[in-house]
Order: C-alpha cells, then structure tokens, then sequence
C-alpha cells in the first residue's frame, strides 16, 4: 500500500495531523478525496483513509484491486467500515472529521450515518491548513516540478510561428509540456474552477472577465469552458501572457512570463516594470513572520504609485489577490489577499503573480513560485523576466 | 445572458424539468454545479440558476461581470438570493431540489438554511435524469463532435513513429486533437473519477487495474494520476488501445480502436472478432424499450460462448458494465450493467465498449457512440473497426 520511498515523508504528516486531532478534541479522521488521499498515502485510490487521534492509519479500499500491507482491507462500500471497526476492536470517534468543503451532501450524510459521532468537524479546513506547510519530500517535489517548468518556457519562443492564433501558440506549448514530462491533470480546489493545461491571453482577450478565480480570464474556444485563448490571430503590437501549468509532479508549479508580438506601447513596458519591482520589494521584505496581506498591499501600493491601479489584476474584474500557496492544488494556502490573516511560515510555497491588463494591447507583468526559507523567500522559477519579442 | 442560438432548446429543458418538479411536488430547483449550468443556460458562470415548479427562471451571478438579461441578478453570496426573492415577491420553496450528489456538504447546509424549505431534494438523481434524453439541438453537437472525432481517428495511424513509447505516441495524437479544435476539458461525473484527455492502453499495462470506474485501467506515469501510458516502449506484438476523448463540442463522444505493432497472436483476433459481434447483435436488438441489462448480457453471453469471459472487461479488476450514456460528462445515464433498470429511449446517446485483456498482448476490441432513434440505434463514430497494424 505505501511505497517505501514515501514512508518517512507519510509518518510525519500521520504525526501533524495527529497533533491537530488531539489539539481540537478530534477523535478521528476519515478522507476520500483524492489530494488527501495523495497527500497522506503517496497514491490515489478509490475509498477511505481513517487516523484516528492515536494509533496507525487505516486504509479502506474499493479499487483498485492488488494492493496490500498493514491495516488494508478491502470495502464496497462505506457501511464495511463500522464492521472493520467491530472486528477490530477500534473505538467509534466521537468527535469525526469529514471533508465538508469536499464531499458532496449525500457521501457526507451516508458517513455521519455509518458512524454517528457526537460531532463533526471540518476536515477540508484542517487538511488544506496542514497542506500549507510543505515537507522535505514535497519540496523536493516543487523543485522537480520547477525545473521542468523552467525548461519548458526557455523553449516556449521556438513554439511561434508568424500567422499563428492565440490558440496554435497554445497548443505547441501544450506538446512541449506533455513532451516534457507534464502529467495533464490540473488540480484546483472549488468545485466550480476549471482549466486544461493553462492559459495563454493574447491582446484584448486578457480582459474578457471569466466565472472562475483565477487571476485573469480570457473567453476560451467554447461556451462549456470559458478561460484562455479564443482562437483571435496574433498580430503586432499584442502582448501575450504565458500561464501554463507546471504539473510535471504531483506538486504544482506556476509561473507566468510575457511575450510580445513586436514592439509595444510604452505604458505595456511600465506597467511590466512595476510587476518586476513589485517581485522585487516582495523578496526584499518576506520572510517567517510577514503577514501575507503586507504583500498584497505592498503590490496594490507600488500599483497605486504608478498610477496602475485600473490595471490591476485586470480591468472590469479584478482579482482581489496578488498571489496565492501552491501545492497538488494550484490554489492552495496561503492567499495573498487583502483581508488575509495567514503569515508567511518557512515550508510554505506560494506563487507571486503581479499583472497588469493594458487596453489595446493585453496583459503585461510575471509570475514565479517561492519557497518561505528561514531567512527570506527563495524563487524557484527561472526564466528571463523581461518581455521577450517573439518576431 | 442566454445566447440566441439556444434559446429555444433551453425553453424546452425548463418545461421538462418544471414537468419533472409539478410531478413529484417540488417547488423550486436552485443548481450551480458546471455541468448543470451549461445543460440550463448554454454557459459556464459562477453563480446559481433558480426555476421555480412554474415561471421564468433567475440567474444569480456572482462571475463574470458584464452578463445582463431577464432576471439576471449580480450577487456576492447566496443569503442574496433571499432578498432577491423578497424583493421580487418570489413564493420561497417549501420543497427544493439541490444538486446533493454535487454540492459539497458545507455549501448544501448553507443553501438549507437560507431556505429553510420544509424537504430537501435530490437535484443531481433529476438532472441526470433528464440530461439522459437528449435535444435535437444536443444530438446535433454530438453529431459534430464524432465529425472530429473521426477526423482525429482516421489520422492516429500518422502518429506513430518506431521506437515510441505509448506516452510519445498518446502525446502525438493529444496534440493531433487541440489542433482538430478539442476544448481539452474531459467532464466525468463522481467526485473520484479523474483523466486526462483519454487513454491509451498498450501491452500488458491494459491490464493493470485503476482506482476509477473506467473501462479499463493502467498504470499512468505517475502515482497521483494512475491511469493509462505508463511510459513503456511499444514493441512488435502488443497491442494498442486507443480511447481519446471527442470534446470537440460540450458534448463528448466516445470512440476506442485497437492498434498493433506487428501481428498479435490469434487469441487477439479472435477476441477482437468477439466485440465486432457484440456490436453487430446489439446493433440488430436495440431500439427504444431495449433493456439496459438486456444489452450486458448479450455482450456477456457472446463473451462466455466464446470462451472470452475471464478476459472480458478486464483481467483481474473487471468492469461490470459495457456501455454507459455519454453528453456533456463521459459517464452519464444509462448505463449498461447487469443489474440497471433503464430502457433505452430515443435520444439517449451511449458508447458501447466490448473490450478484452489479452495476457502477454494488451487490450483489444472497439468502441463507438450511439443514438437511439425511433427505429433503432444510430452510430455516431466512424472509423476503420479492425485491428490496424502501426507498422
């Protein structure tokens, strides 16, 4: 069932959480979905994993079918839990917690039902709280990740062709991903965000607003997913934002640079100055300690400064956050919003993405993944920052 | 808010569906999840659409901005919806549908507590339900979606150069599909199915089992996504499943063909010969009040006759259907299990997938998507339906 390269890593997030349960008066734990299913067993299958606030995990598996190892037993369904708790002597928790944020209405409902705790609590909360702060093992995995991400956008000028659309110029980017490594699933959490490999928003398309929160929108190639390119020709004078997935672990990387079709208007330069110097007063000031809504008002104040504000994280709608954690979700904890409460802690990764939409030309600005360091923050996205010509 | 081009087949779906609710005592169905959206309003936003057992229906959006219309109404929460109702003399609903294989938890109890309606309902069991019968206007985008579909298909053999693995030759033909204007996002229903743009399937790897209730499995290239190409050199005698998503609309097709490198042994064939039959006798039986089951076990009766059973479906992790509905998710209703109790409909689409692991070879067998008509069944994706040899 664990594969022994992830046993060191697994023991100690069994032991954090364990901590928390034992914090809060929690007696049990039990989850399902697949990133913290990943994130507590180095693998995902379809069923259950139980911890209780003292003791070893359980595994309860539907499928696949193969596995094996201590504390593994095979269910079809839910209810067989109770029995394996039965047979083996465990006690029923009191206080459970469950993926309320995850789960939809009814598997949450089945689960009170089969163990009928005193109360429940939210796992999701809990987990994406301990997800936060990430482990030897998983920066590791970021570091793979980012390596490979680097790799692909030093090549991403060698994927234009003059006469292509937005959307050609995605697709060659895609392939070069795939080719390189890129696992193809995307995670987000929300149940109501959804994205392919990424997005490429070249000139006035990097305005049209979308339903989901992610930094810029763009109207996408069909109604069902509306997000990216839209299939409009490249032509000169358009700026085009490259913000494609850095899935080549489990753990994501996300970084964003921007290319230009010929020369741009003067003000689509400034503007991408100041998402530099923003980057650059971030790692001047973060550190263990820095409340993250500093650096959203160290970004919105230096946007302000330059008269960018309009501009700012879009333009009719403008996200409210200038970065956000990253990890087997691309928006994980912390977020770099105004009304955040987070502090930066060593072992957390987040990525910093200032941008900026200018009229007429399209969005301008970069966006890297850091690591908290114990002395600062350390990037770990490489690839020229400045805007690079492509014709 | 509601495209022209849809608005008369989304007059109909709301007639149906306030049908549904008058007949079972609902007064209200509040839906927000993704697919639901798209099927009622012919868009993707963040937000909740309400259509009450009679009248016009009210979207509540929250993103994008910019959207304007009949009863379209901006909100920042859902606690605004109820004074959208105040203010609009809108009877609240004693009984109301929500989305509770969907939703997650915590977002159920909260749209239950702006309510307070009297019951609760299952929206999710009713949607499916009706998305399960498909529209003229629906029919048509799968129509269009096989068109691309085929396209892809008759092209796959192209994308095979000797020495690949069946990563490379999958990344070829996912890029073959973006470049054939595939959207890229693959819908599935149920909380713990995840894919990337498909599967493809080559050796012995068709027969190691997946945590998802696909068709088949393999192992992936990585432990957070197992399923499909695990990155093996694709030698002389195996065979080569290739099952690529047709979201080339909204609306998904399915298509399997098999491929070999070289000659398979002629246990391949003759399985392979097993699902041509299956196909050809469900071809000739189905029609509108065909049972679901009915269609199984003809497939698993041709399977036995054949000696084929323990390789039918898989090897050790077996999948207990043969075809399953297909629409705006791979996975709708019906499905074509032993135990299913739905007959088929004109307007249902479906896929049929007879598939056999042959050990020491891979999978064999095809799949194609179906409509019912009046008359029969109609097939949807074409392609050449015999064993391709790649080299």
């Amino acid at each position: 069932m664990i594969d022994h390269i992830f046993i060191a890593d697994l023991s100690g997030k069994w032991k954090r959480l364990q901590q928390a349960m034992q914090t809060t008066g929690a007696d049990g734990c039990l989850l399902s979905i697949d990133v913290n299913l990943y994130y507590l067993t180095g693998r995902i299958y379809n069923g259950y994993f139980y911890l209780a606030a003292e003791g070893d995990p359980w595994f309860f598996v539907k499928r696949p079918t193969g596995l094996s190892g201590q504390q593994v037993t095979y269910i079809r369904k839910p209810e067989q839990i109770k029995d394996a708790f039965l047979e083996n002597g465990l006690r029923m928790p009191q206080k459970l917690l469950l993926e309320a944020d995850e789960l939809c209405y009814n598997e949450y409902v089945r689960l009170q039902a089969i163990f009928n705790p005193a109360e429940t609590a939210n796992a999701t909360t809990l987990l994406r709280s301990l997800r936060m702060i990430k482990t030897p093992w998983e920066i590791e995995q970021l570091r793979l990740s980012a390596r490979r991400h680097n790799e692909v956008y030093a090549r991403v000028p060698d994927c234009y062709r003059p006469g292509m659309t937005d959307l050609d110029f995605q697709c060659e980017i895609e392939h070069l991903m795939r080719r390189n490594g890129s696992i193809g699933i995307f995670r987000t959490f929300g149940s109501n965000m959804e994205i392919f490999q990424g997005s490429l928003l070249a000139g006035d398309n990097a305005a049209v607003p979308s339903p989901f929160d992610f930094a810029l929108g763009g109207r996408g190639i069909d109604a069902s997913a509306p997000i990216g390119a839209n299939g409009d020709l490249l032509r000169e004078g358009m700026s085009v934002m490259v913000d494609m997935a850095g899935n080549y672990t489990a753990y994501l990387t996300d970084m964003t640079r921007t290319f230009s079709i010929g020369k741009l208007p003067t003000a689509a330069y400034r503007a991408h100055q100041a998402s530099l110097e923003i980057q650059r007063e971030t790692e001047r000031l973060a550190r263990p300690g820095t409340p993250c809504a500093d650096l959203y008002h160290l970004a919105a104040g230096i946007a302000a400064r330059e008269g960018l504000l309009p501009y700012f994280m879009g333009t009719g709608q403008q996200a409210r956050f200038v970065g956000h954690g990253i990890g087997i979700q691309i928006n994980e904890l912390p977020v770099l919003t105004p009304r955040s409460r987070d502090v930066l802690q060593a072992g957390m990764a987040f990525a910093l993405e200032p941008k900026f939409v200018i009229p007429g030309t399209g969005a301008v600005g970069i966006e890297n993944s850091f690591l908290v360091t114990n002395a600062g923050i350390e990037k770990l996205t490489q690839a020229n920052e400045e805007i690079i010509n492509l014709i």
